[in-house]
């Protein structure tokens, strides 16, 4: 039995194209009748602390989300269930997708030419060749590696840095705490894809921003956060953005969401806000993924994509 | 001997690196002590109505634009001179980088996303996928091949219109007036590329911005023009902003450079203006290109990227 615990989402809809897709195999909802000792796999999203409760017979959790720093910390997680992260093609595309356009909005130097046509002002320069701007991504993974197939076509120079050491074609990569000055060093454009572990919370703070590259676009480097917003020092952000640290941000993630209507980032001109739409779990490819997830180990196949909760992803 | 006369650039600059370049062979500028009948080469931008006088020995006029336009019209262009064009891939790839910029800024609806941002409001909307979106180039030269090039691994999907008939891989091709309709109306975002042609003047029209493909992006389709100012109509623009037939512009050039302070294309929210800045034809990557030219042609070799006079490019 599959035991559909979504929160802030449309559970019906999931579970009707769940149903669906493995028919006849038994999918229920929270409010269903069903013996919890029943329920074999479990897709969850935002979980009740009470969620896990009486589910002795659970084999996998099938986490909607791509990142599973929040589900990790969930008090009453069963130790012993794998839990299967969300991998998907059309989750990368989009994360992409919002990546591309940032970077080469900034690297375009969008606030600066915004700001003359505010004022009117007829000023003319021209920006580095995108071969001549360094974007550096953090977090070398599945979205990482996705960004970076698709900025080399665009001709930027691509470095990278990742936790364990990795191998990428057409890119130069970092990998430990001790190579994290050298990466940021030659960037112009950071971006942020890391999974939110103790080690990565706070990175994207002032001593980070310092580290970048300056002179090379004008107005200061730049960075991306797509991924969490414990990442980020906010504090840090306004205060780069504010003394020419930094040139530019594009957030798309938050210490806390939504983002309060106080917070000073709103009033930045050098800061882009988008309430957390980078990239969604789609219903479709979710429903495809997971399903073939299910019958697979049904079958007697491992789990694939399954959290190493030691490393946090 | 190279003559050259350059407006509005920094001639005496370009002349030392020609100088350089192709040394021994001689290279003037206009103030030097020459005869005019032994110039065999003139290396023009934006040339006076007297620059071709009593050039009884030129062999080619080397233009510094991509874009002929303008030199076509000079009232005493020697008629039987062949013309050689700036096709450079530093040009290239600094118009693409302009290009994909804009493309997947308003794909990524970052007008909304602005908007919503100044009013301190978190509304999530979740843009389309790139392979959602369909982008359709108008010219198929150089520049257009070479952002489709970059646009494709993006996952856009690429439609392209060109007065001769082309295949290109990867782009649904249209060709000829004929077919311009059928382009138009499978088209979210267009960009054009065009020469500037009688035939393509005043091609960004009310009546164009109505045949594209309404519905696929929020707020409305998109133009993006980096070719020639003469190809957009701004008062059509400015009404189709206002209406809602297009959703946004990114505007590059304009009928009249520098924009005039009273134009009303400055105050739109939803049209990004860029002071002609797309892309600039590089000094060193021209004085290559044009040396090579010079050199080949004292061999004995043809001149390459000879303008056609009667077709306009």
């Amino acid at each position: 039995m599959l035991l559909l615990h979504l929160s802030d989402v449309n559970e019906a809809s999931w579970a009707e194209a769940f149903a669906k897709a493995l028919a006849p195999y038994p999918v229920v909802r929270r409010g269903d009748d069903f013996d919890p000792a029943d329920v074999r796999y479990m897709f969850v999203w935002k979980p009740k602390p009470d969620a896990f409760d009486g589910m002795s017979g659970l084999e996998a959790i099938l986490s909607l989300g791509a990142g599973v720093d929040a589900l990790l910390k969930h008090p009453n997680l069963p130790a012993d269930v794998p839990v299967v992260r969300f991998v998907d093609e059309d989750l990368s595309q989009r994360m992409s997708d919002y990546v591309v356009a940032h970077v080469a909005m900034h690297h375009r130097l969008y606030t600066r030419f915004r700001r003359d046509q505010k004022a009117r002002r007829w000023s003319q320069l021209y920006p580095p060749s995108a071969s001549q701007s360094t974007v550096g991504i953090m977090g070398l993974g599945v979205l990482g590696q996705d960004a970076a197939r698709r900025l080399a076509p665009l001709g930027f120079t691509l470095r990278g840095w990742s936790r364990t050491a990795k191998t990428i074609e057409g890119m130069t990569c970092f990998s430990g705490a001790g190579s994290f000055q050298d990466f940021l060093q030659g960037t112009d454009i950071l971006v942020n894809l890391l999974p939110l572990t103790p080690e990565t919370t706070g990175i994207l703070s002032y001593e980070t921003f310092r580290a970048l590259r300056h002179g090379q676009l004008e107005g200061g480097p730049v960075i991306i956060n797509a991924a969490r917003g414990g990442h980020q020092r906010e504090a840090d952000i306004v205060r780069a953005l504010g003394d020419g640290t930094l040139g530019a941000a594009s957030l798309d993630v938050f210490e806390v969401e939504p983002l309060p209507p106080e917070s000073p980032l709103w009033d930045l001109e050098n800061c882009y806000i988008t309430p957390h739409i980078a990239a969604i779990s789609d219903e479709k490819s979710g429903v495809r993924y997971f399903s073939q997830i299910v019958r697979d180990h049904l079958k007697g196949k491992p789990l694939i994509n399954v959290v190493d909760r030691h490393r946090g992803y």
